[in-house]
């Protein structure tokens, strides 16, 4: 494949070729980058790759291509997961293991995802030029479906692998075409029973570490190519809906009006405010509301919206959806109208074990990174995996934040960095 | 026609028969009511009569039939407005007129219009049972298109008789399926020069007077049957785009935010405290909103609303929108996001002239009736002659204010009690 894209390019023309040592490889990483952002390419430069299609399969072969030139032996689970390993010095030991996915957003960029499994890819790959053999079992891992375009419901490679998936949940996926589960996974060269027995003992591992860009700015402003992860925010989404009394915009005096709008817009005001009462780390947000009737002259009988409240913590995640939930209640008593609430989704968070963020710190340092505390507001195959097993997590510098577009974009040297912490993090985890 | 429905019977069963005098019937207004309420009637109650439809014409010649058999002369413009006259016993006098419409809206009620029509048509009727003629020449008017469902854009029939529409407009217009004016018109049986010939010199009135039912509950609240209209406001439609700064709702930070709804939350707010402060009878309204792009994860990027301002003085009307346009530019500074206005409707409020309000509340005070002063807040046939020449109106008491609904209703006591009223007012004019 000629290298002709600007992403190669762009990649390498700011490097800095002293960053490649110890095996690691920067313009393998760049190229590989490259051919990715090939497959599934769209005309505004980013790609589109869903869970379970051709082109995320395509995405795949050439990954598993690339393994198995570096030594790794082969295999994909039912659900579409690819795991490559190192047998290490010790076979029978729990394997470390790192990966990431590489399906994407519809329109999305050529970091998320592929830079977590070409870096772990990398990891093996500097083992395998150094003449370096790991102590313990080394597992690369390409989870499908991470995005959840196909499902609108992500994590379903990792989900699979843990056995999170219900047979009642299996029932009722339906893809952007109305296809079941069953179905796509046929159309895809599976089916349903080998899915069902995608599902492994996750114990086997001993760790699980994921690089992933940030998505978000704190590194940018901290002038770091590389963070630690503090903790992956459980995300509660909260649906409240608002509802008074519709009226004639012109004939209904201000006083005596029940309307649900100015209730649900002193609800919003309230809510951007309480996160800081309960943690540096919390967030809550309202992004999607719904007035009705919507119509220009009427005073709206009903508006509902969707509050999405994070933490890393439980209990100050819990808290703030308390302290919401209450303020949704005082509002509509004192203005006279109905609050219906609904907690819709509740997921745990995943706090990372301060022995592994520890380690991570010495990893960073050891290359002149002064260590950077970063929640991870999203959610991630690590978040699913951290369930059942200790998870850590870096995080590569993302220009202004953007992810899930193609303008998404780290700099070869940050994405580099972030390579020779990860290496260095798991040779010490072997070592232990 | 049979009568059997239930608006004939419902409306009878609780009249007091000794309100049917001076030639005024309550019983030929109900089966009127009745019979109208048939054409356009809908499976819920309701009817279904937009402008220039087969039921609006089929409606009008029923009317048409009634003014006849009253001894009105009759004719219609190229408009689709009707106007029936008794040429008085002055005839070059300037005329007294009085009616309304009897198109409805989508999914209307049977008073919001016909009420109008009927009861200046029952003036009529009263005047010929009892051997009046009066002094001037008298017009009953029915306007087409009053409410708009037709062209999405109202009070087409008295527009064109006042000369209002221009004729960009009249190529502009577009009716629900996607029609013109003149197809609409060919169709109707009209044609767009027939239309243009509508205008007429409005000032050939010496003075218009409308009866129609509240939309409001100030008449229920006050337990009057009738009120006096105190001034039509006028509408202004101010619309705002705030527009922030998008980002992932778990991994942006809340400090440093530019989140457009949590502005647009605190403009609602204040937008529903400044009508008070400018005058008794100003409201305003945030009745549509969108929020873009409205995922439940994504701080918004762009909020679009709209703001509904109104007022019977000019003068206050326009004091409110500037108070709203310039707190709306105060949050977007505060906050650092960008705020666009846009000012898309303004219609001028009608005062109506103290002198008539004073005959108006003299004829209530005959018939027992406390008068109750209510601004309106919608817009009327009635607003539009205003513009050109003295107009007064009437308020007839609606159940629960409810309007734009098949489940408008008005007791045929408090209907009948508007006649009285009307007629009383009439021939103190005519006498003058």
């Amino acid at each position: 494949m000629a290298i002709h894209n600007p992403v190669f390019e762009e990649l390498m023309k700011d490097y800095d070729s002293a960053l490649s040592h110890s095996g690691v490889s920067g313009e393998r990483l760049a190229r590989r980058l490259f051919e990715l952002s090939q497959i599934g390419f769209t005309q505004v430069g980013g790609v589109k790759r869903p869970g379970f299609s051709q082109e995320e399969k395509t995405a795949k072969e050439l990954v598993k291509k690339w393994m198995q030139e570096a030594g790794l032996q082969v295999a994909e689970d039912g659900a579409g997961n690819v795991r490559a390993w190192l047998p290490g010095k010790t076979p029978d030991a729990k394997a470390i293991a790192s990966g990431s996915h590489v399906d994407s957003v519809p329109n999305g960029g050529n970091f998320d995802g592929p830079l977590g499994v070409l870096s772990a890819l990398e990891v093996a790959e500097s083992w395998k030029d150094t003449g370096y053999t790991p102590e313990k079992p080394y597992e690369v891992i390409i989870f499908t479906d991470e995005e959840g375009s196909r499902f609108n419901s992500g994590l379903s490679g990792s989900r699979a692998m843990a056995g999170e998936i219900s047979e009642e949940e299996m029932l009722q996926l339906r893809d952007f075409d109305g296809k079941g589960l069953e179905q796509v996974l046929q159309d895809y060269g599976s089916s349903l029973q080998a899915f069902k027995e995608a599902k492994r003992d996750v114990t086997e591992l001993e760790l699980f570490v994921e690089v992933h860009i940030e998505q978000g700015k704190k590194l940018e402003r901290d002038n770091q190519p590389v963070g630690i992860v503090s903790g992956i925010a459980g995300l509660a989404w909260l649906k409240a809906e608002f509802i008074g009394e519709a009226g004639h915009a012109g004939n209904t005096p201000m006083a005596g009006r029940r309307d649900p709008l100015v209730a649900a817009a002193e609800f919003i005001q309230k809510v951007s405010g309480f996160p800081e009462q309960v943690s540096e780390t919390a967030v809550a947000t309202v992004g999607k509301m719904e007035v009705f009737p919507n119509g220009a002259n009427v005073i709206p009988e009903r508006v509902e919206l969707n509050v999405d409240i994070r933490d890393i913590q439980e209990q100050t995640r819990d808290r703030l959806v308390d302290l919401i939930a209450s303020e949704a209640k005082r509002i509509a008593d004192s203005r006279g109208i109905k609050v219906n609430l609904h907690e819709n989704t509740k997921i745990q968070p995943i706090p990372i074990a301060e022995n592994l963020k520890g380690k991570l710190a010495d990893s960073l340092t050891k290359f002149g990174i002064s260590p950077t505390y970063i929640p991870s507001g999203a959610g991630h195959d690590a978040m699913v995996l951290g369930r059942h097993i200790p998870v850590a997590m870096l995080f590569v510098r993302s220009k202004e934040g953007i992810s899930h577009n193609p303008k998404e974009w780290s700099s070869l040297n940050d994405c580099v960095a972030g390579v020779h912490v990860l290496k260095d993090f798991i040779e010490k985890a072997m070592n232990e």
